[in-house]
């Protein structure tokens, strides 16, 4: 069961001039910035009440969030829905007909589980699912 | 000051269609559909621990929900920040160079105040300013 959003994750191009920009056009502090080699990227996350904005700026040029930069420009990419059973939620998304990126929860940043589910599942929105904090 | 993420707005070209998959792909239950004819659109809520997102569907060719769909296809539309304080909102942004859509805040769905920030200030994403619940 989706218990909350979990992040939403948002492409820019570049940290060191989109986290100035958050914070001082939002009044929002950066939390801390976190390089993930595994998906060539460096993230920056703010905390809004309990949701994560996630700015991901790409490491390579073959990071998918660099190719998704290259297609759409910079912007929302994907959001995020925390869940109590990631497989569980897979399978209820699966059985009624979504197109899944990750067929199995593989291993995310913290320690959680995640999957994604291909856009055109939902209509041009890119989603995740991950372990709820209680359930990581 | 920003307290939460009020809502996510995203673009469906039909709730008919849109509803069901969310509903069914995802188990969130629609809560209810609401007209907004000043800003020819229907609007399907679902609260997702506290954070609703917005499945918007324009009524009407010359909707701005019906050219961000023309121009960049269904997806996430806005990000809407709840905040104490529209107005202090606005200042903080434009004093920090943003460009605003709204200059003063309008009045929006529900009693709220609502102003809108141009998506070329944060890189992309068109963002909202709402008063949150207690200050509305």
């Amino acid at each position: 069961m989706i218990t909350k959003i979990d992040h939403l994750g948002i492409a820019v191009a570049s940290l060191d001039e989109a986290v100035p920009v958050w914070e001082n056009l939002l009044g929002l502090k950066c939390e801390r910035i976190e390089e993930v080699p595994s998906q060539k990227v460096r993230t920056a996350f703010f905390d809004v009440g309990g949701v994560h904005i996630e700015l991901l700026e790409p490491t390579s040029e073959d990071s998918p969030i660099a190719k998704s930069i290259a297609a759409r420009g910079e912007g929302v990419h994907h959001l995020a829905f925390a869940t109590d059973d990631v497989a569980e939620q897979l399978n209820q998304a699966k059985s009624a007909g979504a197109r899944l990126i990750n067929e199995t929860p593989v291993a995310g940043a913290g320690g959680k589980l995640v999957a994604f589910m291909h856009p055109k599942s939902l209509r041009g929105v890119l989603t995740e699912f991950c372990s709820d904090s209680k359930h990581s």
